[in-house]
Parts: structure tokens; sequence; C-alpha cells
């Protein structure tokens, strides 16, 4: 059938879509995002059709998207068809009735999701099935080859290649800023990407860009790595795995992330990491609640790594409260680098020192942590770290004082005296958030006590940084509800830690795994 | 934030839509297919953004629905902010986690489906889930209540009121235009409503718009009912149960029905349905493909039933081949009608009685299958359906030979003598619709032999009919490739079925059971 294009003027943000009016739909014999063939001369692509009413008879309507590809002008004529289904849909139906999928059957979905060829339902559908049957390790493998394949990789041409990684979920936990210097000034290659936050008050992504530009192009990574054997870039801009991209941002409403394992490892592989340590923080309040599931998590991402060429370690790591006492991009940052030139907290240091370690242990050292603790001692890791700025474009003299945080603060103090028995991690970084990180990057949360710190009645508990005053009322407001951290005079003598209220007011998001 | 406004001027086809630039939506703290709250003057609604790239900054594009809502002028302030999170999603994120909720969760998800107030991401997943974990007894209750009440209702002033559904499958099942008219002319009150083909050539109210007009309104129902007992009306437009509308579109392109029975049920109790006989085709080529599955279907209808204070039998007919000869809509139409008129096929008066009768014994008659042919035979059947064609609004004197069909047709001949071994159901299907059904309502196929029947070489054994020689052409390739009717000298002799190709093609939909 012909149509005449209609210019839409906006994008989807990646998606090829076009509209049609639905009785032209329902003569192409369509329906709403059923995909269809649409030709411009000798231009082919296949398109999400996004079914209208009253939409103009015989005109279709084109997001960008689709202009880049076709390159057509609004009046003129081109043919739209019913595109043949593709095969994916098909795996993707088997995978709802739970069938294991064979390597070839998940390549060929992940190809078909960065092609775009699959619709948010289908997406969606295939997202929900692998979380409620799960995955096998072979699906597992398969996934993050696919996911491999269909990006960009980094080769630095240098071998071994470490590489870290934390799944997150602690607020604060600015430990990469320390372990990547760290390992580097040891004479290791550790080319590091991260995330910028996704629910949480700051990414390592977020931390970093307070300190030097983070959004490095693959030839710019490699030049920051060939100088300093490190870097701290962020993720996004790489394009490793466009695939993960995609199907966050299905996992990411639904609060589900079954893609976990592929997500990280594939990007880990992107960049020829050979040596990993995976982070697990585990315990209340963290993503990973138990020694056991933190276990099995484990011999999984060993599994996988064993599978993929690549050397796993994983560190179940203490994650019942904050790493340090910052929490909020610019707070986090001057934390880290205050703890590299000497004046840090012993938690934070000692969490770095054990990740650096057992990296360090990988490469044949007999008491790794030992060894990293003395060079960030020694100041070589802070220097690392300067020199890492310096590549990256940013001010290699920074001194912690230099980095701005918010101006508007409030102090949260003490109404009794006792120990501070919880700290409830989400509700911290709610808080933050409230506060405006990581948007506003001197907003945020700083600690003065931590579990089982002695507490005086009006002793100031945390205080709270945002860069407006109306952020930090609402701030402060939530803190009131939130209660986010618990003093009382002994251990089990304040029996009510919470009441469940009759009627759920709204619901919240579990954590996602960060990647 | 403040926003202006930009008509899009396009129509989402019921959903809210706003379109915000990704920096805007960074800015706001939302991610693609998050709610926002849009509030303009006093006014307030939930609406789902979607996040596009290079638009332009700080304007909202709203969709026709949004516009509807707001009645807001291009260039105008608006005000948005991220919406809580509704309640509904919470109960989802219960249900991919595998736990049954209960009828106000139901109830919760249901209504923020017909509000728009989920995203395609949250209702795929939730069918999704439904399918893989399956529904109990007490969900499929809690769906068909929350159902009919976020729908209209119907109500006849009359009772009993009587109904008849058929989970479709087979081509040519025109038995319902016998059913209602037999059952009416028994002085029984039958207000049938009807679904349009989705992947079939020909539902009910596409064969019955070949007679008369079909999409009344609750009124225009009311009024055929109260003059004839009866009408035979398309549903969708009546809006008895939007709920259903919406997750159609979502299970469509799936090919997965977990609210089958909700789907049925709803509807027949918003027209107040109190002795319902459900048709359960079954066979190989139907969609329940053996008794046992009929079986358990079946007692989901009961059991049903009773919860909703309907009585339900059900009846598992034979579903290996077409019913009667004809397929599509004008064909089905003529020969709906010459059969009341009694020149019929044997298999389509058998199995209209067979049901009719089912209603009349639950209404206390002895032998109702007698009773349905006596009143058939009779002529009664065909007065009472020519009162409601009349009442409908078509011409009550229409003869079978008025009804057009389409002028292309192509005869089918055997190659070789022998027995009719099998009929293709979803081939024959197949091949009307690329004939033209049930847009072009002339076309569809005619068979001259059905199982058993002897043929000779050079008989046809079916033909083809089309409203243009293109469509035609089209169909013809196509049965000659699907071969959709086998004839052999003796069965099992042949013992070839069908070759697997190495390399499926590409993926074809599972049937979808009709509502």
């Amino acid at each position: 059938m012909e149509f005449a294009v209609w210019l839409l003027g906006i994008r989807s943000g990646g998606k090829q879509i076009i509209v049609v009016d639905n009785e032209d739909a329902s003569q192409l014999g369509i329906h709403s995002s059923d995909r269809v063939e649409v030709t411009y001369k000798d231009k082919h692509i296949t398109a999400i059709a996004n079914v209208a009413s009253e939409f103009p008879k015989k005109t279709l309507g084109i997001y960008g998207e689709v202009y880049d590809k076709l390159q057509v002008q609004n009046g003129e004529t081109v043919t739209v068809r019913p595109a043949e289904r593709p095969e994916s849909i098909g795996y993707i139906r088997d995978k709802i009735g739970g069938r294991r999928l064979r390597p070839h059957e998940v390549k060929a979905i992940i190809l078909d999701v960065v092609e775009r060829h699959l619709s948010d339902i289908e997406v969606a559908s295939f997202v929900t099935s692998l979380y409620i049957h799960g995955t096998s390790i072979d699906e597992v493998e398969a996934l993050t080859n696919a996911m491999v394949e269909t990006g960009k990789t980094v080769d630095f041409g240098k071998s071994p290649i470490l590489d870290k990684h934390s799944i997150g979920g602690v607020p604060g936990d600015k430990t990469t800023i320390l372990v990547v210097p760290t390992v580097a000034a040891a004479g290791f290659t550790i080319p590091k990407t991260s995330s910028r936050a996704i629910t949480s008050p700051a990414g390592t992504a977020d931390r970093v860009e307070v300190l030097c530009p983070v959004d490095l192009t693959g030839e710019e990574m490699r030049s920051v790595v060939k100088k300093t054997n490190a870097c701290l870039a962020w993720g996004g801009a790489l394009d490793l795995a466009p695939a993960d991209d995609l199907l966050i941002q299905v996992e990411y409403p639904l609060s589900i992330d079954p893609l976990l394992l592929p997500s990280i490892m594939s990007k880990k592989r992107a960049i020829g990491a050979e040596y990993v340590v995976v982070d697990i923080p585990t315990g209340r309040g963290a993503k990973i609640k138990t020694i056991g599931e933190a276990q099995t998590l484990a011999q999984d991402f060993i599994e996988l790594g064993k599978r993929l060429g690549m050397n796993i370690q994983c560190a179940v790591t203490f994650g019942e409260q904050p790493i340090g006492y910052a929490i909020g991009p610019a707070l986090e940052a001057r934390e880290a680098l205050s703890t590299l030139m000497g004046k840090g907290p012993v938690d934070l240091v000692n969490k770095a020192a054990s990740l650096a370690g057992l990296l360090f242990e990988m490469m044949g050292s007999n008491d790794g942590a030992q060894e990293a603790k003395s060079i960030i001692k020694s100041g070589k890791a802070e220097k690392k770290l300067r020199e890492i700025i310096a590549a990256q474009g940013g001010d290699p003299d920074v001194k912690p004082e230099d980095i701005e945080v918010g101006h508007e603060t409030l102090e949260i103090r003490a109404e009794e005296k006792g120990n501070v028995q919880w700290i409830n991690n989400r509700a911290m970084a709610q808080i933050a958030r409230e506060a405006g990180a990581p948007k506003n990057r001197g907003a945020g949360v700083l600690l003065s006590k931590k579990l089982g710190d002695k507490v005086q009645e009006g002793d100031v508990l945390y205080t709270i940084f945002s860069e407006n005053k109306q952020k930090l009322d609402s701030a402060v407001q939530l803190a009131e509800k939130l209660n986010p951290l618990g003093v009382t005079g002994k251990f089990g003598e304040k029996m009510l830690i919470d009441r469940i209220p009759t009627k759920k007011v709204s619901y919240e998001k579990p954590f996602i795994l960060e990647r």
C-alpha cells in the first residue's frame, strides 16, 4: 500500500516507529506493535507500527529514526507492507512456554532487540519470562556472548586486563575510586567503566565526574589507559553492550533484572577483562540479604567466567550500612580523595584494600590486602588517581576542600542517648535523592555516626546537604518520616521496629542490581 | 516543572501519552514509560511519558487523548511532576513473583488498565506472568468481576437470559446464525454479541454484517431484543469489558491468552446471561487438541459459572474440519441462510441443533436437539432470523442467491483418486484470508469435498473466491504451497505427512482463542 510521508519531527529515542490510521492499519492487516516494511526508492526498513485513531488517511507518520534511514521528505510516497514476523518472536514464545533457548536462538533475540525489530510488549514478555523461568548457565553464556557480539569492543593491546565490579545497593560506596588507582599503581592495567545512578544517589560515573570528565570515547579511553594503565570512564558512551541498555529500559519499570549476569559480564568481556573481582555487598538493607544468596550468585559469576575464559573472584562484603560517611556525588568524591590522602574512614580503606588485594592475589601476591594498604598509605594510589584525573581532562591538583558541596545544610541530632542500632540504606539513599542527588552534585547526606557508635542526646547523627532550600526542606521532611538511623539503649530493648499500615499507600520499587 | 504545550495532532488510540525531551525527563527524574501528573488550571491527569531525543526543550508534546482531558492550547503552560507509582504495579510485581492475587488487588490492576495508567511494558509483564504462573479460580473470578465492574452492562428487563459462545478456531463455523433464531423461536431470550475476526477469515459479526448492520448501541440492542427476543450484535461497540479490549492488544502479539475465561465470561455477565452453552471445538487442527484438554477447560467454565451465578454447559464438538462447506463472510452468510431454509449441510444442522438443544434441556426439555431440529425444519428459525435481520436494519426478504460473493474464482481439482484424508483448518483459513477475507466479504473458500468423501481424479476439491484477480492469484499460490486438503487411497498408506525444513523460515502465530 502506498502512503504519503509525514515527518512527525519527533524521535523515539532509538525505536523505528511509524504511525498509521486504524483504518489503513486494518486494510494493511496489521495491529498496533506489528512490524511493517517501509520502502522508499531502493531503501527498506522494518519499523514498528503505532496505530492511531483520527490520523490522516493514507499518511505515514514517521519518527526521526525512520527518517534517518530513509531520508524521505514530507509528502513523498513510500510503500508499506506487513513485515514477516521475525524468527526471534518464535523463540520468545518458546521462552514464555519455559523452553531453554539454544545459543543461536538467544542471538536472534538479542540481535532483534538491538536492531529494534521487537516491540516493548515482546521485550517485556521476554524479560518477564527469563525472570520467572530463570536462565540456565548455557543461556546466560549465550546471552553474554550475544550482547558482546552486538556491541563494540575495546582492545587495549595489553595483557592481563584486570577489572572490578560491584553489584551495588549500598549508598556511599566510592570504593572503585580507590581500587582502580591502587591496582594501576602496582603496575597492572585496569580500564574501568562504570554506570551512572539509576535508582541510587550516585553511581561511580557520577562521583568521578566531580573530579574530571567521564564520557570518553573508545579512542580516548585507550589513550588514557596507555598513559596511566587505568581509567575511570562512563560506560554509557562506549556502546559496549547496546542490548543491555535497551533491556534495562524494560527491566527498570518492572524492578526485575534477570539479565544481571550477562549485563555485567558482557561489558567486562567487551573491554577484554581477564581477571575480575566482583563485590557482593550482603546483609539487611543490601540487595543480597544472606550469605547463602551471595554464595549462589558468586558461583554463577565464577562458572560464567570460566566459560568466557575469565578468572573471577567474588568478595562478599558487609552491606548493612553506607561505606564511609559520605553519600552524594561531591561529598563522596571529596571523601574518596581525602582517604587516598591518608585521612579516610577505616571501612572504606579496608574495603578498597580487600578488593584490590584479591586482584593482587590472583596475580600471585601472598597478602594482597596488605600490599594494597601499603600502596594507599605510601601515596602512590593518590598520585595515580591524579594522573588519571589529568589524563581524562580534570584538575590533577584538586584538593578535597576545593570540591564544592551543597550550601544548604541541616543537622539531624539524637533525641536520646544510646548506640546506633541500625542504618536504613534505602532510606538514606532516598533522602539524598530528595535533597537533589545525583543531579545536583553537591547534594547528599554526611553521616557523623555509624553502626555501634555511642551517641549522647543532642549529638549530630547526620547532616543533609542540598543546593537549594526547597529541596533541603523536602529531604528533611522525608528524613523525619523515614527515620533512617536508629539509636537505642541496648540492642533488642526497643522491640517495635516498624509498624505495618493496614493499607499500602504506594508501591516503591525494590532495588535493581547495578551493572 | 513547567512546560509549554505542543499539540502533536495524533491520537494513540486510547493511551494518554505525553512526549518530553530526554534532558527534561532526567531533570524531572523520570524514564520512558514512567507516569507523570500533568496539571492545567484545575485539571489533572496521569499520563505515560515517552522520552524522546532531540525534542524541543521545556516542551510537552501531547497526544489527542491528553488534549481531550485538559483542553489546553498550543503554547499554553502546564505543570508536570512525576506521578506516584500506582499501587497496582506492586501487585503486578507480586504476580511476577508467583503470588496469588486477592480480589481487591486484581481490581486495582484492571482499573489501572482501563484508566490507562499502566504502560505496555507493565501490562505485557502482567499478562505474561498470568500465562506462566497460571490463574487460580479465585483470580479468574476476580478478573471477571473486575472486567464487568469497569465496563458497561445491558439490562434487558427479562429473565432468563440465554447465551451461546464458541471458543472458535474452526473455519466456517456459522453455527451462531442458526442457534440464536432457533432459541428465540422457542420463546427464549438470547441477546447474542459476537466479535469480528482477529486471525480468522470471518467472525460471527463479520458474517452477520453481510445480512444486516451489527454495530448496535446498547439502546438499539435492547430494542431489537424487545421486538424479537434475540439479536446478533457486534460486541465491540458496547464497551462491555473495555479491559479485555486493552489486554487483548497485548495478548495478540504474544499469541497467548491467559485471560480467555474472564474475557468471555465478563461479556456474558455484562448482558446478564444466566444459561450459557459453550462450544469447545476439539481435535487435530482445532485450538483444543484433545478431549482431556477440552474437559479441563469445560470444568473451569462450569466452576466459574457457579461462582458468578450462571449455569454453564459445555459442548465438546468435532473440530477437525470446517463446519459446512463455506469459509468467508458472504459465503458463510449464504450457507447459513440456505441451511435455515432447509438446504444445508448435515454437520451444520447437527451442530446448531446440539447447541440449541443443550440450552433447551437446561430449560427443561427432554430431547433438546430433536426440538431444535424441528424448529429449524418447520421454518420457524428462518422466520425468526428474518425478524432479527429486519429489526437490526437489514433486508428481511434476502435470498441466498442475493448475497454477492467474489467473482474471481478458481477451482482446485484432485490429482489422484481416493478419499479425503485430512483438511488443514489453519491452512484453509490462511488461504481464505489471502483471498481477501474478512475485509473483502465476498472472498473465501467453498469446499466441495469433506473428510471421508470419495474423490475421482479431476474432481473439484474446493473453490477459491476473491474480489480481485491479484488476491485470487496470491491465494492460489498459497494453496499450492500449503496443500490444505489431502486425498489418498487408503488411510495411512501415504506415510509422509509433512517435511520439517532444517531452518524455520518465519514464525507463525499459534491460534488465539476467540472471545
